[in-house]
């Protein structure tokens, strides 16, 4: 089932905070893509570019093992807005994260990174995630992980470009990276929903190429290639 | 402004988790409820009372102190139910709290207790609170602390019971506590939220005189008297 989280908090060295209007989409098949822009960039390096971070992965760049209390998963992204942007100080490399699932439906992630290096000291986060219902175009939430609705996956990944757009319900994020660059200008980021009368509202749109992403969802089946302004997306996945 | 909160997290000697689906009702003129029910009772003496905790009071029972960072709140309960039952090793008199808004819209509240008397160590807490839209019948995030809609407050403070009922948009919650006894058999609860199509659903209906609560609040006008299977409310705030 595929899933539609926001972001409640995001604690670090234990410090909690929420600056971002975060939503993490997870499809049916565990295709993922997380974007996290900023709600209110204050510095000049945030409104040049106004996002704490942005990943995605098609599902074989996590592994997921199921434990007791929990779930651990490992994170080894597709793609990773640091990583293609060089920034320093940044973690590399997979991130082996832990899921509790309060009684309440929350789910509360922990996690160590190490932006200075494996060998040096290690960053501890805790991200609190509140399962939202994808059918809605409100953030309405619910008390369980799973939602239910469509769940269709478009990916490139070609000389030029790496992209990635999962679709959760009535809910789209995707990525789409220049390959070859590693500035803000190779980077394209959206975010859109469906509202109830059937129109698609672009709640994000970042980046010089938004235009080649995929925008209608409707009638897509899987292995379908869909061409968008000059680029090429596969649809590796499409539940209705 | 009236304002509906639902907690997320509730932090206590460092640990977080969130067992209760809580919410923090305010009327418009300062009158407040926190009802804490636990969802999944689990040790014999949760199941004969399933309740983390409930309070409320009227706005003469809270000192509010804007501050440059937020917010202090210092509650003198009218109502506490660990009070009222003389629960052994819980906080006695006032409550000292300070309020963050995160950009987020969610509030951050701190503050301590002294569980074991003024004399000794307190315990630190951290709750997290979600602005939800009181007029709507699920919970719809806001980004937001206050809410639109009606601001009604039931109060009864007779030789028999303290009661509060506050309703907040579609969402009204209540206690009544029969004086002179110090057992759960005295206390009422309710919480319930009025549907798009006018149904009042009944969430929470604990005690045996639960057929006391006001239930209907469309007409009533501020000072009104609203007798209730014998007992008198007095309405002390009344918006529409």
């Amino acid at each position: 089932m595929p899933s539609l989280f926001k972001r409640i908090s995001f604690e670090v060295a234990g410090q909690a905070n929420e600056r971002t209007l975060t939503l993490s989409s997870g499809s049916n098949n565990g295709h993922y893509i997380s974007l996290r822009p900023l709600l209110n960039p204050s510095t000049p390096e945030e409104k040049e570019f106004p996002w704490e971070w942005a990943f995605a992965g098609t599902n074989d760049t996590v592994e997921v093992n199921n434990k007791e209390n929990g779930c651990q998963q490992i994170f080894d992204f597709g793609f990773d807005a640091n990583v293609y942007l060089q920034t320093p100080n940044t973690h590399r490399g997979p991130v082996d994260t832990f899921w509790a699932t309060w009684e309440s439906g929350l789910l509360k992630e922990t996690g160590t990174v190490y932006p200075f290096g494996k060998d040096k000291d290690g960053v501890d986060f805790v991200e609190l995630w509140q399962p939202i219902d994808a059918q809605r175009d409100e953030f309405v939430m619910q008390d369980k992980a799973e939602s239910k609705g469509r769940s269709v996956t478009f990916k490139v990944d070609n000389d030029q470009f790496y992209g990635l757009v999962v679709v959760v319900g009535r809910w789209a994020q995707g990525v789409l990276a220049q390959k070859g660059k590693s500035t803000t200008k190779g980077l394209n980021f959206i975010r859109s929903v469906e509202t109830v009368s059937g129109e698609i509202k672009n709640l994000i749109q970042f980046g010089s190429d938004v235009s080649k992403f995929p925008s209608f969802f409707a009638s897509v089946k899987k292995s379908d290639k869909v061409e968008v302004n000059g680029l090429t997306w596969d649809v590796i996945e499409a539940y209705f």
